[in-house]
């Protein structure tokens, strides 16, 4: 099994970052702005990106201002299983998150692709707690020309 | 052993990417303004990011508008031996980039941080090429505070 790992550093405490993973508006500002469903323990969170599709998350990991992990529930074939994890910690005036998407079965194309949204994300999510404006779909960066 | 992966669409042909991955002016342009050294197959490319530290790469193979493979020769510790990969192939009018940093022992922070910062400049390197102005170091994207 293979992993996505990346690495952002936030002006922020780790309780903001916190809720930018935890809460609908929160996740609607850096993710997709079509985020629903709920984001309790045990329940499924689901994030649409219009025809693009769709990925569903339950949360089966929330630990305050420390960690929130989802599992994949419904989406690309290839995500179905895996785990999508973030870690905070607190240093100095930054919260650090170290990202890991856990589960892939092989080094697809589509696996570098996803890693390079991702970062993309993580990006629009520094920005959206730092600054309030983050790029959440539809206004993502756009990494090439035929995939989304 | 681990591997950082990402995938780019540049709108290009193959050979102007390659440009940018074989020529001292062309990796300047999207990695790090002080690039010295020989891009020939066999010689050693110098990366340098002012006082936070270098890499020297060797190059060793180079298979024309398709591929291009670096081994780390000096540079973090982390990163000696790894080798960095680089496969293009044509779509349509877009130029696609396969990215391969393999050889990691171990999934450590440094690795996360390094995954996050290879995709803002494999961005860059877009850039660079789609429009002709890149961010290399010194201008590249802060992803942290405390980490360059």
């Amino acid at each position: 099994m293979f992993s996505i790992l990346h690495r952002v550093g936030i002006k922020s405490s780790t309780h903001g970052v916190y809720g930018a993973l935890t809460t609908l508006p929160g996740l609607a500002a850096w993710w997709t702005t079509d985020t629903r469903g709920s984001t309790a323990a045990g329940e499924v969170i689901e994030f649409v990106f219009g025809t693009r599709g769709y990925m569903k998350m339950k949360v089966i990991e929330l630990d305050a201002d420390r960690r929130v992990v989802w599992q994949v529930v419904d989406g690309p074939l290839d995500w179905l299983g895996s785990t999508i994890g973030f870690d905070l910690k607190q240093e100095g005036e930054q919260t650090t998150l170290l990202f890991k998407h856990a589960g892939w079965k092989e080094q697809s194309e589509f696996m570098h692709h996803c890693s390079t949204k991702w970062a993309s994300f993580l990006l629009s999510l520094k920005a959206s707690v730092e600054s309030g404006k983050g790029l959440p779909f539809p206004e993502d960066v756009r990494i090439s020309l035929n995939w989304d």
